[in-house]
C-alpha cells in the first residue's frame, strides 16, 4: 500500500561519456563565484580537475578552492567550508568528487549562513535550513551514496565519536549533476567495491520494512537485480561501461527518494556502520557490508515474509520442499557468498574493532524504529559480537 | 548500456488520499485567473469538481470553466481551449480527470500563444514552443497515460484521420499533480482495465527495444510485475486501495520519461493502436490491446533474447528443456491469457473495424525506428488483418 507522499526531486542530471558538455549550461545559470569543492586531489591526477577549472574559465568564473575533503567530512572542515563560501559570497558550490564531497557542499550550503551552530541544529536536533542556501552543483567521480540526487548529507564528530546523517528536503537537493561513469573507471578496486555495497544497502533499508508489498518494493527489486549482474562485471573488468553505466545509474535510484516513497524504511544498518566508523574511520561502504549478515539474521524472524521473498525474486532460490524460514536463510547465505567473492570485508574486526570497544560502539548507535525489530543496547552488542 | 541522456523531472507528485490537501500551497504559486478544464462531466457526479472548486475558491483564484474535453481529444476541441485560454489572460490551466484532460491542458497551454496552426508545428512537424507557455497543474482521476508527470500529448484530426502524440520537453511537464488512488475507484471496469493496458504497453514499448540489458529494462521488469499483481487484485476489487495505488504509481513511472533513459524505445503498438482509434474512436488501451500480441509475435524472432528474458522474469516461464523460440512464445501466450482474463478487448473488429478498412487504417500507421523490425506497409496490413 502507497500512503501519502510527496515525490518532488528537481535535480537535472546529465548523464553519459559526453555528460561534461552540459556543465557550460548549467554554470551559465549562477553568477560570477564558484567554490570549487573536491577531496584529496586524485582529480587533479586523472584529468578531471583540468577539465573543470577550464570549463569554468571559458563561462568567466572567479574560482574559489576548497579542496581537501576527507572521506567521512569532518565538522571542522565543514567551518572552513562555510568561512570560504561566507567570505566571498559565492553564487554556487561546484562539488568534483565521490559521495563525500557531495554530502559535505550540501552542508556548507545550508550552513555558511546559519545563525547557530550547524552540527547542533541539522545533526543533532535534525532541523532543517530557514537561512539563504547557496546552490550545489555536482560532478561525481564515485559511485556509492547517491548523494548527487538526493538531500543527504553525512558528517563526522570526532570529538563527539558521531557520524550522523541528516536528509534535508528539496531545496538542499543538488541543482544538477554530472554522471559519466568513465570517471569511475580508475577509482581503486577496494572503493569500486564498497561503493556497490553502499548502493547494495541502501535499497536494503527501504526494501526491509513494512508488511505489504508495493510499487516500491518491485522497483527495488529491479535495481537489486541490475547492481549484483553489473558488479560481478565491473569486479572481473573494471573498465567496462556497460556495468560502470548500469551501477552508477542504480547509485542513483537507490538513494533518490523513489523507492521509499509510500513505505517505511529501517536504516539501522547505517546505524550500525555509521558507528562502527565513527570509532574505526573505516571506508563507509565496508563498515555497511561488515555488519549487514549478521544484522539480518538476527532480524529475519520478524520480516520473515519479505526474507522469503528477498530470497526467491532477488538470489533466485528454489522455494520447493523447504520452509520459510530455510528459504529466507538461503537467501542469506547466497548474499553472503556474493559479498565475499567480490571483494567485500566481512568482519569489523578488520577495521581493528575489538570485543572491548564493542560497548562504546553500541553506545553510538542510533536505533531505528521503522525496521522489523526495533533493537535493545543488548541486542546491538549482540549482533555487533557477531560482526567481530 | 546507458548512453548519453538528461533526465529531469520536475513535477512535484502529491499522492495519496489526503493528497488533495496540498492543491492549495500550490495554487498559491500561481495568479488568479485559473482555466478549470475537465471531461464529460463525470467529476461532477463524483464530487470531485464540488471538491475542486472550494479550494479555488478559497484561495481567491478567477475560475473560467472549460469542460467536455473528449476522450480523444480534437484539434476542435483544442482552439476552443486556447480561445478561453488566451482571451481571459489565464495564470494556469487546472486539468481535473484522465489522461485526455491532461494531455489537452499541455496542448492548449504551448498553442494559446502560438503564432502558427498548433496542429501543423507540433502534431505534424513536431516542434518545440517558442511561444509563452502557460503552467498546468493535474488533479488526476484516471490511471494510464502517465500524462501527469511527462511532457506528452496526443491529439485527434477527424478530417485527416490522424492521432498524433508530441512528447514536449521538460517546460511543457505539469507543475504537479495530485494522486488520489481513491478517485479511481468509481471509473468503469471497461475505463479501468484499458488504463492498466495502456501502463503495460508504455513500459513494453521502451522495453522491447536495443540489444543490451540495462538498469531501464530491470526497472521496467518491476514495474511490470507490479503491475500484474494489482491489477489482477482490482479487477475481482476496484476498491482495494492497496491495488489502485500500485497501478496509479506504476503508471506514473511507466511514462515520466526513467525507463526510457540511455537506451532506444519503439513505440510502433502505440501507432497501430492510433490508426485504429482515429478510424474507429474505440477507447486508447484497448486499441493497444487488441493489436499487441499479433505485432509482438511478428516482431518476436528479430529480438528473441528480449522476448525470451520476458517470458521468464515476467512470466515465470520455466525455460528447461526448451528452445530460445518455444520460451518466447510461451511467455506471450501467458500474456494473452492474462489480458483475456483481466477483460481486454482481443481483435479490432470488436472496434468496427473490417476487412476492407484495413489498407486504410495501414495508410495512417506511422512507421517507427527504434524496434526490432523496420515494419513495411505490407506487414503492417499483415499484423492489422491477424488483429480481426
Amino acid at each position: 500500500m502507497l500512503g501519502n507522499f510527496t515525490y518532488c526531486n528537481q535535480t537535472a542530471v546529465h548523464f553519459g561519456p559526453d555528460s561534461m558538455e552540459a556543465l557550460k549550461s548549467e554554470l551559465d545559470k549562477y553568477g560570477k563565484k564558484v567554490m570549487l569543492t573536491y577531496g584529496g586531489g586524485s582529480i587533479k591526477k586523472n584529468g578531471i580537475y583540468d577539465k573543470v577549472v577550464k570549463i569554468l574559465k571559458e563561462c568567466g568564473k572567479e574560482i574559489f578552492e576548497d579542496g581537501g575533503v576527507m572521506p567521512n567530512p569532518t565538522v571542522e572542515k565543514l567551518a572552513e567550508g562555510c568561512k570560504i563560501a561566507k567570505d566571498n559570497d559565492v553564487d554556487l558550490i561546484l562539488a568534483v568528487g565521490g559521495g563525500s564531497t557531495c554530502d559535505y557542499a550540501k552542508a556548507v550550503s545550508v550552513s555558511a549562513y546559519c545563525e547557530e551552530d550547524p552540527w547542533e541544529k541539522y545533526f543533532i536536533r535534525f532541523e532543517e535550513p530557514e537561512c539563504k542556501i547557496i546552490p550545489v552543483g555536482c560532478v561525481l567521480t564515485m559511485v556509492g551514496t547517491g548523494s548527487e540526487m538526493n538531500g543527504g548529507s553525512v558528517i563526522t564528530n570526532h570529538a563527539q565519536k558521531l557520524k550522523i546523517g541528516h536528509v534535508f528536503g528539496y531545496k538542499v537537493f543538488p541543482k544538477f549533476s554530472i554522471l559519466n561513469p568513465e570517471f569511475t573507471f580508475t577509482v581503486p578496486r577496494y572503493q569500486m567495491v564498497s561503493g556497490i555495497f553502499d548502493i547494495m544497502s541502501h535499497i536494503l533499508e527501504q526494501y526491509f520494512s513494512g508488511d505489504d508489498v508495493n510499487t516500491s518494493d518491485y522497483i527495488s527489486e529491479g535495481l537489486l537485480l541490475s547492481l549484483i549482474d553489473s558488479a560481478e562485471v565491473a569486479v572481473k573488468d573494471p573498465t567496462n561501461y556497460e556495468a560502470r553505466s548500469n551501477i552508477m545509474w542504480t547509485a542513483t535510484w537507490a538513494l533518490n527518494t523513489l523507492i521509499a516513497k509510500g513505505k517505511t524504511t529501517d536504516w539501522e544498518v547505517h546505524m550500525l556502520g555509521q558507528a562502527v566508523a565513527a570509532h574505526t574511520d573505516a571506508t563507509h561502504g565496508m563498515t555497511l557490508a561488515a555488519v549487514s549478515i549478521p544484522y539480518y539474521r538476527h532480524i529475519m524472524p520478524y520480516g520473515l515474509p519479505k526474507f522469503k521473498r528477498y530470497a526467491i525474486n532477488v538470489w533466485k532460490v528454489d522455494p520447493k520442499g523447504k520452509t520459510d524460514e530455510q528459504v529466507a536463510s538461503e537467501g542469506l547465505d547466497k548474499m553472503k557468498a556474493w559479498m565475499e567473492k567480490i571483494g567485500l570485508e566481512m568482519k569489523i574486526s578488520n577495521f581493528g574493532v575489538t570485543k572491548d570497544m564493542i560497548e562504546k560502539i553500541a553506545d553510538s548507535t542510533l536505533i531505528m524504529e521503522g525496521g522489523y525489530k526495533v533493537l535493545t543496547k543488548s541486542e546491538i552488542e549482540e549482533i555487533l559480537k557477531a560482526c567481530l
